[in-house]
């Protein structure tokens, strides 16, 4: 099966997602029968578009020795596309859309539906604010919308929600799914302050100039939203109960410890309920992670407590996730 | 949709499967939009048979109240049919196997297939022994064979397996997949010698009379076979390292504990390469597992380290398995 794909973004994640699907072109090849074909890529500066399909192993070098698409003249056509363009006008199987947050982007999802492409993507906002009109129309159009690289990187839990546990009844979802949150609160066990350690995550590239999103719990509280839809039914972002970590204080810190306790942000998942905050959790319990380690624990009726533990953040494993969903959207036609 | 169902076994496990049944039925028809109508309950003394579905209220009733659906003669007609008439005689969408270990089980399951059943089952020698064929008897048949309650109750790492990481290749599978032994062991922590942590194990019903698929480390070894052909390919049962817990010595214990570490029976699955023996690990370790927790540490080349970790026995999670693997089987069609 020639499997074609057009992808926008060709940040960290879209070209772990090329070299996965270059440097296991034979595996595909092997185990499911298929061969892909990314017949567009494309960046913020320029869209390389080719129906042959293009060469992933220039397109890598192009972008990483120049920086940008818009760089590479010689072998391919430079198209000036809005993505929404992309997803109208590029001839694929799957969109794929690896960009970050952008408030327009379920309108390039809407769009890819209408034309009969099938979407996986890694971006959060469409599934937080339009999850029931974007699941709607890949219905109706009878395509597969896949979003596993939305929470918890390649740790599968989106899968397992949707593909497991079918006699049982989701009572409640603990976790913890912001690594950025984890790191500052680390730090702050060592003796930094909140505005030290939070200096320290941006000066290793760990959260962003802009902060907030992590920090003030967006984050945590966009991945949990998601969950909520997914195992329950979906919910409004505005009755999400957030609280960041921006208030904590070196005392809480030393308090939490003193019995043994650390604080983390905590996201609580139940029917029609989302609350993320800062909680503290024994030393010893699950929820205490490190790291880019993300946790979830999923109570049901039946199957009583299921832990799911694994990396939230990486390359490779948000490339993962997004390669996995390809493989399951067009298997599953 | 009408779902008829052939129940093999009326044990715990088969009276939870029942249970789940009639208790979320109306569950089953809003979510699926299924109504499953079983047709034959079958025990040890008889099969009950009525193609128009049995009352479960009544079937539990008397398994309960009288121990055997022989004695049931007012409402239904009794068969004494063996299994493999059930198989193909019982007209069926789905054959559901939770009855213990027996050598001839795989052919009760190919002749479900013939008969153009899906098969769903809780037991691990078909798996164990016959895989290959199963697997190609179902695939040339057009139905489906799931085995979710075989490895973790209702802890659903098969369907990981199979569902989830589609880009991923499995590296290493290590984990603890049998609760009987993690009692004898950690009883042994308590202080006790082997022989009176057994003891315990079987007053409790733990451990059964003949405790040696436990404690020799057959049943881990079972387990570790079935997630080694799921994960990889169909491995002979024969190249399958095994060394079980018989010969642990209260001064081994001490050891470990002297060391901040713990013995448990660990199955470590690699390609081609399966291997279940007592190990020390770590107190800290995500593998120092107590009661009937199970815990698997997935490693892949994409996604990196996931861990598992939830129930490994118990009727109600054992029943969640199997009803999640019914669900599974008829809307895959």
């Amino acid at each position: 099966m020639l499997v074609s794909i057009s992808l926008l973004g060709f940040g960290n994640v879209g070209r772990g997602v090329a070299r996965v699907l270059l440097e296991k072109k034979n595996f595909f090849k092997r185990k499911y029968g298929i061969e892909f074909k990314v017949v567009s890529i494309s960046d913020s500066t320029a869209t390389i578009w080719d129906e042959g399909g293009i060469d992933l192993k220039e397109a890598l070098m192009v972008k990483e020795n120049f920086g940008a698409l818009k760089y590479w003249g010689s072998d391919y056509e430079i198209y000036h596309l809005s993505p929404i363009e992309v997803a109208e006008e590029v001839e694929s199987d799957v969109f794929i859309d690896v960009t970050t947050a952008n408030p327009e982007a379920y309108k390039w999802h809407m769009e890819a539906f209408r034309q009969g492409r099938h979407v996986v993507t890694s971006n959060k906002p469409p599934l937080v604010f339009y999850y029931t009109q974007l699941a709607q129309e890949a219905a109706m159009r009878g395509v597969n919308y896949r979003f596993e690289a939305t929470v918890m990187a390649g740790t599968p839990i989106i899968t397992l929600l949707q593909e497991s546990l079918k006699g049982d009844e989701v009572i409640s979802i603990e976790g913890i799914f912001n690594g950025t949150t984890t790191f500052i609160l680390s730090e702050m066990e060592k003796g930094l302050t909140f505005e030290e350690a939070l200096k320290k995550a941006q000066s290793l590239g760990i959260a962003e100039a802009n902060p907030d999103v992590d920090i003030k719990g967006f984050d945590a509280a966009y991945k949990a939203t998601i969950l909520h839809d997914v195992a329950f039914e979906p919910i409004s972002f505005k009755k999400v109960k957030i609280r960041g970590i921006d208030e904590i204080k070196p005392e809480n810190i030393a308090n939490a410890q003193k019995n043994d306790n650390v604080i983390r942000l905590i996201a609580k998942i139940e029917r029609k309920n989302v609350i993320v905050e800062p909680k503290k959790v024994s030393k010893n319990s699950i929820l205490a992670v490190y790291g880019t380690s993300n946790v979830a624990v999923i109570r049901s009726d039946l199957a009583g407590e299921i832990i799911l533990k694994g990396s939230g953040a990486g390359v490779k494993e948000t490339a993962s996730a997004v390669v996995s969903d390809i493989i399951k959207a067009v298997k599953k036609e």
